[in-house]
């Protein structure tokens, strides 16, 4: 099977299941117990939270284990937001829905929430950030690296201006760490949502990057596990697994990077030989394994289930919201219409994909799209629709 | 080595991690895509979820999977507080700091509750329950069995007042599911906490059963995994773990009950021959597997390393709190005194562990009590302490 959807979630690599294997039935010891077996699992929990700090130049105190890329968005968010005596959060209209719907939480419990528009791109403007912030202002939380169209935010930007205002900045980098640089110091982030499973370690483990000295409460009460910030028995094999994909990712970055790159680069050119396509987010500013492309009069599902007949996995957009038959909130934000948002599909590549793969997609993609729309009963309808639209949607624009 | 801390942890069972393994590397689909090795992982976390309402006799709908223990407590509690009207609750005084700690921080955020005593063998009174009732109680929240001394909680006395007064009840039943029968429909309970790693399953899950119809809020929120009650990736290894670890505790519950029951009796009778020693708990209503110990005049945590140097590894109570100088509160519960609750070793026997372990065991723990008593500061302390305070205790009573 060719597997294309590395944004949902990633095998778990072969050196990470072998690292994380002892912590299952041999050193399987609570580390807040005191004998040797649990010290053993203490210390190895130990060297992967610095071996995740390293990874994004953090000290190890800084790093908080969680349960995911989730958890970490909700802990930073209402974390500092409870924490605070601030009641307005900065954030962008094309978050995952880990920020998002914990934004529309907060704002049901007092809170004040700015959602800024993005261009066409997917970017949000730095000086948008800048004009929204009042002296009320709690938390800016922007994406690192969007999930679904793979675009870059100027965070390190954002990052300068939080900190010339005294503004907590969160960043939710689930899908660029392990793929570009990620230096919490040069971009002067106080908080930073990770999940293993992107990087080829474990589903069910994230960490929470919290620089030292900020004002957080814990969501999570018991036990006071993770200096008081999040109570639970660890989940040791998890954590040991996570430490060593990230040992990994930043022994492999520079290269795998240039590598895929250069695949998703030649992906894109084939997939947009087919006409009436177009590549959502920005050429440039954008994940080095993201394609995410558009092909008009067709259903972005039943692409999915027919690639997935011909042996390739990949996805409409956010796999969280798959099961959802509302338009994508990204793709809205960007400016497309909702007919076109459905015709999306994106390809996200990783460390198993070949140029082999890539060229066995181009192959069977053009024949699949085709076959599609000879049969589109949208095809007709999109038509009629599109000319009633035109003027308007021309005259608005999304820029 | 012995290992005789069962209740902090478990080693997973080899079968299953034999069963999650090819959901590390294999089958690692997200289990919201659309394609064909994503609903893989999708059915076998459907088939785990069955395993582990049967486990409880509830519906497969009704299991809510968290990261563990922990994370289900808070969304048991808070979920149900914020969803209600009512601002009180009622538990007792001998809970896990997962439900304690969640109580204080509802008692922050405006609710109101009742910590019920214990008695001397630390079982709740129905009639306390009964008479804490107000018309503004929202949830009872009443252990199974408790951590520490193992003693087993009148549930279904308690579940069916709960019933009578039309309250949500909530048991945490992390120490007991696996251990001894637990049936939510004869019990009256409308939602249960389970963990993982206590019945040989990883660490880093665990669920909730919620009945059908329970009014609860999601703490979580995000991407609307778990009918909209828990947001983010599943972790599916984890979880088809934990559904095998509930099918293979189903299985052997009752013979292992059986064998475990006679080895802590052996433990429990050669260990009370020493001099100056006493059992806490219910010395029948007690977890097959509990034997909770105090010695007089000794530092319960140089027993714990001088047992471990013995290749022996036991608890002083609560894993959680093990790194706490804080005396127990359990132990403060049923009336101990300070340095009596420092004296105190628990061992909670499990699926290794056989007679030549226990007679091990009785081997050298006299002799090492010997040793610390010889050598122990506090004894003379100790001795002064009591005489001055004989009165008082005997006066005041615990029961």
């Amino acid at each position: 099977m060719i597997y294309m959807d590395h944004a949902a979630t990633t095998p778990v690599d072969e050196r990470v299941v072998k690292a994380m294997l002892p912590y299952l039935s041999e050193k399987y010891g609570n580390p807040s117990s005191l004998y040797g077996l649990a010290q053993e699992a203490r210390k190895a929990m130990e060297d992967a939270r610095a071996k995740i700090a390293g990874l994004i130049n953090a000290k190890p105190e800084e790093i908080i284990f969680t349960s995911g890329g989730t958890e970490s968005d909700n802990l930073a968010l209402k974390g500092v937001a409870l924490a605070s005596k601030k009641k307005h959060i900065i954030t962008s209209s094309i978050e995952h829905h880990a920020v998002l719907k914990t934004c529309e939480w907060l704002e049901k419990h007092g809170f004040k929430v700015t959602y800024l528009p993005v261009d066409r791109y997917g970017l949000v403007k730095v000086e948008d950030v800048e004009k929204a912030i009042t002296k009320d202002t709690a938390l800016i939380s922007i994406m690192h690296a969007n999930n679904e169209i793979g675009t870059i935010e100027p965070v390190e930007e954002v990052g300068k201006i939080a900190e010339e205002h005294e503004i907590y900045f969160h960043t939710d980098a689930v899908q660029s760490v392990g793929k570009i640089p990620v230096d919490v110091e040069k971009m002067n982030i106080n908080l930073l949502s990770i999940s293993s499973h992107k990087i080829y370690g474990p589903k069910g483990v994230g960490a929470l990057y919290i620089r030292r000295g900020t004002r957080i409460e814990a969501l999570q009460h018991g036990g006071g596990h993770e200096r008081k910030l999040r109570s639970g028995t660890e989940n040791v094999s998890g954590i040991v697994g996570f430490g060593k994909a990230a040992e990994i990712a930043r022994q492999e970055m520079l290269s795998e990077t240039e590598r895929l790159s250069k695949l998703r680069d030649r992906l894109i050119e084939g997939a947009l030989k087919i006409e009436n396509s177009w590549l959502n987010g920005h050429p440039t500013k954008r994940l080095p394994n993201n394609a995410h492309l558009c092909f008009k009069f067709i259903e972005g599902e039943s692409l999915i289930l027919e690639l997935d007949f011909n042996g390739i996995a990949a996805g409409t957009g956010s796999a969280c919201s798959s099961r959802s038959l509302e338009p994508s909130h990204v793709l809205t934000a960007i400016g497309l219409r909702p007919e076109e948002t459905h015709g999306s599909l994106r390809f996200t590549l990783g460390r198993s994909n070949t140029d082999k793969d890539v060229e066995q997609v181009l192959s069977v993609l053009p024949g699949i799209v085709e076959r599609f729309r000879a049969i589109s009963p949208f095809k007709k309808d999109f038509r009629e629709y599109e000319s009633a639209l035109l003027k308007e949607h021309h005259s608005s624009g999304v820029d």
